[in-house]
């Protein structure tokens, strides 16, 4: 976003505005869900036309799309985007921790991910996507792991098979943190991932 | 369900209509979701009338906590019946695949237990009270195993972390198999149930 401060004028007014509907998106579909948060309460709590918000996003599922694309902006921000290979598992606790600060977006996150397994849901290519690009990413750090000798060496099923276990413990922590917010999110992924790199350590 | 083999005329007519309506109402809601599944497309397509159906469940609300409760009841046939201590954690890999069989509940089940934590969904007690009974069985279990010295000693914190993780981890993978089909689900289940079982014996 480093481009932002130098934008001048009408462009940089744009990129607010998008900005700033976004964030309030989050807030309404974190409230009313996605079928209960309408475009015009949207908009309306930003001060824009209806217009002014499908000029934007083009639609209501287009919007839905910025507002994911979003939270996963947030979770990579959050103490990822300077590690890799086993660094990148260990700092995983303290991103999902902070991600799961906005009860919003995970709630959004969690119901969309379930709702659009199903073809026809607006969200289902992103999701689709969203998922594929994620395990693409672990897997990436986890052979740079392998290669690097920190872990015994993994097949391509091996490697596929654990990053969709951390994906699965991530999701149904933050799952349980929805349900009951005394939940220890951290506690529980630094436990799994401490445990799952003493095991590939040992041999996978 | 031995009773119903020996009730008699209305009784038994009275209990196969129930079971039929739910078994509609997991077609029904897996199809259309919960929002969109309404009472009288279920009560239309078991043959049978709005005020029937209420006269069974009360509410909308009532049909889909049935419904809930069914999902757990398969789950738990499918082979957790007459198991205990490590064993209950052993075959979970096993009960859980069955249970994905149902592509229909597997969907309602996951999207309820993210939308159902928001105080005011009509589910949202029966999901608590359903992770609550949940973290409770397998903590029963897992003390069980402690207590028989299939495992080292973990303290009453450490069991919640342990059964909190275990559930996670199969939310997680039945959201994947949502998403993605062709997950394996019961791989993934077995390696993290192997190797939990491993770390618990090594001193959790």
């Amino acid at each position: 976003m480093a481009s932002t401060g130098t934008a001048r004028g009408p462009y940089r007014t744009g990129i607010r505005r998008r900005e700033q509907i976004v964030a309030v998106a989050v807030e309404v579909f974190g409230e009313l869900g996605y079928a209960g948060g309408s475009i015009r309460t949207i908009a309306d709590r930003v001060g824009v036309s209806h217009a002014t918000l499908l000029q934007h996003f083009g639609s209501k599922e287009g919007l839905l799309t910025a507002v994911l694309e979003e939270w996963d902006r947030r979770a990579f921000e959050n103490g990822l985007s300077d590690v890799s290979g086993l660094d990148y598992f260990r700092r995983l606790p303290q991103a999902t921790t902070a991600a799961s600060g906005n009860r919003g977006l995970q709630e959004l996150f969690t119901t969309m991910a379930a709702e659009a397994s199903s073809p026809t849901h607006p969200a289902h290519a992103f999701i689709q996507r969203r998922y594929a690009n994620q395990f693409a990413t672990l897997a990436a750090h986890l052979q740079r792991a392998v290669d690097a000798g920190d872990v015994a060496p993994l097949t391509a099923d091996q490697i596929n098979l654990e990053v969709r276990l951390v994906t699965a413990v991530l999701d149904g922590i933050g799952l349980q943190w929805l349900l009951d917010p005394s939940t220890d999110v951290t506690a529980s992924a630094e436990t799994y991932i401490t445990r799952t790199i003493a095991a590939w350590g040992a041999g996978g």
